[in-house]
């Protein structure tokens, strides 16, 4: 992306010092109390939906610089004491925190060589981790709020958006007028974009992680005149990934716009097809939504297995 | 404990074969559209609670067999591209998967060479996980339910229980009496002994890892006559831990009745502290839990960041 | 390979009780002062070979069960102090045992349920290691002997066997001949087949990791008869593998008959290049080498670094 | 130390440039034929001594930052096929690099933003390794020469020098002339402090990791002068740890000298116990020494199994 169109944006959907100079947890700031209720008012039938996909080594990484997650036992049927026949089992795992589906925290990315609320990139990035920013700050009240899911595949009567296609605003105010849902303040907005099955129906992990589709740099402008709390995705970015996203004066415009401007995390490949067939069902595509991500501090992601509570 | 006496609680609480002889899900089965209904009419003032230990290495673990886990960082700040100054940080995680707050996986433990619904251990437990009863079972539809706080610290009116004190029926019976709650089918029963703050408090991990207060095997039927779901405690292994605890005939003898017999997954290391501060404060002691773990595929158990949502 | 062409070959070669009830260096006990004096005597022209891949994200392994070395930075350039400009980086790594240049430890296969020396394998293998044949024990005395390269590429006047050739006996000595070498109690035999360029010249691990050119079954036999002490090659496994190794009554036949009925360490990928070019030059195919394990305690196999001295 | 000492050495050991723009190797220039058949013409009775700890979790690390290597085995007997009694048996490993028997890389320490031969840290330096001076450099054409242990403990009468003891040039100076050795160009140096016998015989960590005898800054002047190939102990740091070592203006003075200004690896935790009383015994502390490190590209230390040959 150009340099003069991405600052401004940037310039708009900015959040630094909103919420005070040491916030950490940024469009996190708003879910309150309304958002929460307003999700769990949204639980009507009791339907539960798990939205992670499974953690091992058929999972959607290549094995190059990300891998899928190594499971080791450490005890096998071990005997827990000299007289008795009880045993345990044990294990430990070896995984990328941005593999599979996780979230992004704020520390993930940046540009200009400062991250979300004005961090410096060069003194707060360590080899142990972010010493700002990490995703402890989004997992320690959590991530629960109502949900949105917009199904944009289902929009576009796809199963799966074509890789060269860039989810533009109006496409998501067409999911939203087609859905009867108005997204508010503190809401966590799901993209569907069908991309995930390339790798959950077909296996195929190079076209996973390739071209493909997903949210255009200027809905972040949307998200943000919405208080949207945090957008989530089926694909691998959230953002559209095309043959210039990440060459150009801005590579992953949205990732830098949501991330670092705006203070909002990313959640990438959550698998909504379940749950998309359910709202597509009954029509309703709100939900409570319930994704914190696993409190690893100073990490620039991690792992969630989020419920969408219907 | 002795087999004679533990025997005879085993055949009253074994849930073998009673969801099919292929179920991993156990008293999951129990949770239904009500229990989750239920659950969500409790979020009546919007308030959240994480209930995740941090993961780093101020960790709980002695770093011994189980170890606190370890961050390490694969880029930091690299640039996506030649002419950007956009950059992101990645990092990879190492931790066993019984650290910090998690769920043990009905393939844990095990006694007589039989794991939970008459799986053979000797067939099932591999280096790379369990083929049977692995913790994917519990995340694939997860866990969210109504949970409900049976505060015995407060009970007892002391911060934390005595090491050497064994939680009873009475005292599961006298709490739900003070809280004004009553345990129903489905509901996921997080028990309070205080213990967690020899570790966050004091920062004791010798003491945290010790003797401890906890629950006695005789709860078992308790919990398996109300159907519960999943028990989870602020303590190491939920049950209480004293000195014959992994020495005499059944070592663990809890782990095994309701891992084993009743296929009950416990949750080990909440951190309750604020959501009992609160429920103290406003006299509510159920709220909707959201407590999926990851779904490692084969796992003996899995870390999760639990919500508590009131 | 068929069981009773097998067993025949292993009744001949086989050295359990030969060195006693505990032991599990096997073979290299043929190497006495007599082994190391000659290969002292070998190193006249004070050249000196490291035969060791390189350990990264670039060696042979197809990152899906072995995978290829991992290291991570813990330090970066951390000051050491805070008055002084002296830093230090610190690094981890986690790689498989059985990766790039490694001995095959005695405990790495066995058959019929039990390992090197009558070791039962269902008890004395665990998730921690193995408690019997574990690597450490060829790495506590090293393993230090005269080495002999038979250029079996080079005799038959290629680059590189082809895929389906399998090396005989009749290779072996007429490489002896050709060479003027004559192979004796506690040398280590280097066989060069010209494997590994597929590897380190052509970058192509599909083919690196496929059916490949090697020893055949009955050269245990001639290793036996002339007291081996350890035997490595320039391939995947030392032995010739076609599309029945790893099927039929026995697997990887010169793996059991070597390692389990022998106990003799099998050496593999070394990178014999620069010394085979060496050889060729000189005339000289002998030398001291140098060739010891990483001590891992319990491993089943160990990285090595060798030294061929000339 | 004080820097205006320290420069005054500083200045007087570097060797920047000494061996082109480009080097990495250091004073493992100065190994050449000479060396290596000086130390080859020192094996005369075929005693082999394997210098290096056992890798396991009983290692000398207090399992803090640096931690023992933990082994996971990803095979248990796993059978090779169908039709087949032959099984397998594979692990893991993970590790810090800088734990038990290592050699410090050109990479591992600067100060002044420099490493060795003008190389700039801030550059050099990233999550998977150091770009210039990382141990594979060391590890290409290994690390072989004569090699000649100065036992200071034996010199002063001591199993183990006073923690507060440390080494000088005299010291040096006097166990070569009670040695009767000469230390010439391409001589790899082991000094011997007894101190490893705080963790290998008495196995106090506490003791092994904390203040501790070793050279004086100044020695490194007299390892420059006799053009030494490298020097290691049997110690954690090769030298003298006082009360001042990690404060002060220069923090590890000597590892700062002989790493960044001369280029010399220093080897770490040697195991010297056996060699020493042989050396004793025989009255002759020259040797063929073999300890090439792994060779883990850009890594700032790598394991190493030494063998000394007599």
């Amino acid at each position: 992306m150009q340099r003069v169109n991405f600052d401004h944006i940037a310039e708009t959907v900015s959040n630094w010092g909103r919420w005070g100079d040491v916030d950490a947890r940024g469009t996190l700031n708003h879910i309150g109390p309304e958002a929460l209720l307003r999700g769990a008012s949204c639980v009507t039938t009791g339907k539960a939906f798990a939205l992670g996909l499974p953690l091992d080594q058929n999972g959607p990484q290549l094995n190059g610089y990300r891998f899928n997650p190594r499971l080791y036992a450490t005890a096998l049927g071990t005997p827990l004491g000299p007289q008795t026949t009880a045993c345990y089992s044990d294990d430990v795992i070896h995984m990328p925190l941005q593999s599979a589906t996780h979230w992004d925290a704020l520390s993930h990315v940046h540009y200009d060589g400062m991250m979300y609320n004005g961090c410096t990139a060069a003194t707060c990035l360590n080899p142990g981790g972010a010493s700002h920013n990490g995703v402890e700050h989004l997992a320690r009240d959590g991530i629960a709020s109502r949900g949105i899911l917009l199904d944009i595949a289902r929009l576009k009567n796809v199963d799966e958006l074509p890789a060269d296609y860039g989810v533009t605003v109006d496409d998501l105010r067409a999911a939203c007028e087609r859905e009867g849902v108005i997204v508010e303040a503190g809401d966590v907005v799901l993209v569907r974009t069908g991309h995930l099955r390339s790798f959950t129906l077909c296996g195929d992990r190079e076209r996973f992680n390739g071209l493909q589709a997903g949210l255009l740099p200027e809905t972040a402008e949307w998200l943000f005149d919405r208080s949207v709390a945090a957008v989530a995705a089926d694909n691998l970015a959230v953002e559209f990934v095309g043959p210039e996203t990440l060459s150009g004066e801005v590579a992953l415009p949205l990732h830098m716009l949501c991330i670092r401007d705006m203070g909002m995390p990313l959640g990438e490949m959550f698998d909504l097809e379940a749950l998309a067939a359910d709202c597509a069902q009954d029509g309703r595509y709100a939900f409570l939504l319930s994704a914190p991500p696993l409190g690893v501090t100073g990490a620039f992601g991690a792992p969630t297995n989020p419920m969408a509570l219907k």
